[in-house]
């Protein structure tokens, strides 16, 4: 039985018997619920192993994921996964610490595993030619940029939001509900990298609205984004008599973590403290209160970080940087003063 | 260069090095760092392509990853991953929904990526020796068992907790504390699987205790355990009146929801409810207020299970079953009645 013989039963060509099996969205429920019964019902299972043997390449793509415990990036892998396979590709995941150097995890794997493109979630903005040296194949820096870095804009391609306006817009939201002591939970300050640019985001609103900014409010948490980390840097804030009425954490989780701190050190949230993020987790939308938060958009970024790669390996295009919005969801963690 | 210029460099073994390449864990800090950065100095890149050429068949290990946003598999996939690559294969990971059939989607998945293995993070626990004819290659089902089906013991392998046991465990914890109205949220109460299981535990919990099931006090979740419809779940327990003192959900993000649920209703957890889980996941721990609940030992589970499929793999078993504890975590979600 081939793929033709499932088209022919259903009705449907063969191209969209070929996207049903693989999970594209575009096809209509009946559609794919019609194709999928027939599959079942004549025991049909596509192989694809005759056109394995005549490819003389891999088909696999590298994506390296960084941080211990990232929910954001594993809400990212299951879009990137499919967006790959439905392409043709095997997604070959990878995961290292949050002080790990991706681009010698990506080379590795890249030569362990015949890859033919990656996908970094999460890396370093400071890229020089050097640096990027042992990687040989197409890659796409999803959800950061090299604005730290010397790397040619035509030698890589990136997917992500505009971090330094997305934390920018997020302080504006506290300080437009009137508050002036505004602290901030980061994992650092000046690495050059995603925390520096959200960081420079968060002193530019106070700086834009006449406020100054007090060291006191500043909780650095170990160069991480993980929860033990930020759950510490709040209490120091605490601790330290750290008069503020609104906290800016970096991250959801972070926001998370926060929110914990204050709560268990007797300050409720948003009545003696408001809280935002950023990232738009769906766990969040579940938090009490509720994370108030900027939403970055999950499913575009990963769809394109795969669309883009894809392109660059087919040769389609050489390189593509690609910036998305994120969008406030308002949720109850942050009140008017 | 090769891996045997790096062991001389750092005076450690070649397997020394090979396991710090592979991010094994029985490696000392110091000894660790010191290759590292001692492979980084010298620009050594390991290849295995010469491994890889003489070798025949492929060394993709297939990992099927059933539910939409399940933040405890996506913990799973971090150590699975890791010591599926520390033994020198390949995961192939493929995400499934909550409805569709993991054998279907294995079977696909080992002729298309000429699989040597497979691991079902989550299934059905009927299988029959018909069901599962499509799968040629060992697997292991981790978290759950095939105690609703009839498939024979030697055939396959498992590893997981004794969901029955560990419901009961949490729901005795809450009558012990003098509840004795006790809702469940549950995807489902006889689909033959880990929701049934559990079920089961709480109804034999309260059986013991001698305590009446009320119809009332049961919330079903369309079959799955995604949040939003365990969040509409607990609403109609509350919305029916239900007069309860204590909620029992499946799972920990369940669990959240239902505590979101109870907040945005005016009831106080665990002022006016009491809440308890399974699972044991992170992100709970930093919940308002911190989640009671019953811990799977996430991080053993998926150790064993790539260790199971390699020993099977390579024919030093041929089957294995393992059950492990779950043990409870206190919070502040439960109390005393």
């Amino acid at each position: 039985m081939t793929i033709k013989d499932i088209a022919k039963a259903c009705g449907v060509s063969v191209s969209t018997v070929s996207r049903v099996l693989n999970d594209h969205p575009d096809v209509s429920q009946s559609v794919r619920e019609r194709v999928r019964s027939t599959v079942e019902r004549l025991g049909y299972i596509p192989n694809n192993s005759a056109r394995d043997l005549v490819r003389s390449q891999s088909d696999n793509i590298g994506v390296v994921v960084r941080g211990q415990d990232n929910l954001f990036f594993s809400a990212m892998v299951k879009t990137i996964s499919r967006e790959i396979e439905s392409r043709g590709y095997t997604m070959v995941l990878h995961f290292i610490g949050s002080d790990d150097d991706e681009v010698m995890a990506g080379a590795i794997l890249e030569r362990e595993k015949k890859l033919r493109g990656l996908i970094f979630l999460g890396g370093r903005f400071d890229y020089s030619a050097e640096t990027l040296a042992p990687v040989g194949v197409p890659f796409v820096c999803c959800t950061y940029t090299n604005c730290f870095g010397s790397l040619d804009e035509k030698d890589y391609s990136s997917v992500s939001i505009d971090d330094y306006m997305t934390a920018f817009q997020a302080v504006k939201t506290l300080i437009d509900l009137g508050h002036r002591r505004i602290a901030v939970v980061a994992p650092a300050t000046n690495d050059r990298s995603i925390s520096e640019l959200r960081y420079k985001g968060y002193r530019a609103a106070l700086e834009q609205s006449g406020l100054e900014f007090d060291p006191c409010l500043l909780a650095e948490t170990e160069g991480c984004f993980e929860m033990p980390q930020a759950y510490r840097g709040t209490e120091k804030l605490i601790d330290g008599g750290g008069d503020f009425t609104a906290l800016f954490a970096l991250s959801d989780t972070t926001a998370l973590a926060a929110m914990k701190a204050l709560e268990d050190h007797g300050r409720k949230v948003p009545e003696d403290c408001s809280v935002i993020g950023i990232d738009g987790l769906s766990v969040s939308e579940y938090s009490n209160p509720t994370l108030t938060t900027m939403v970055q958009p999950v499913e575009e970024m990963a769809r394109h970080s795969a669309a883009i790669l894809a392109d660059m390996i087919e040769h389609r295009r050489k390189s593509c940087h690609l910036r998305l919005e994120a969008e406030l969801r308002p949720g109850g963690s942050v009140k008017k003063l």
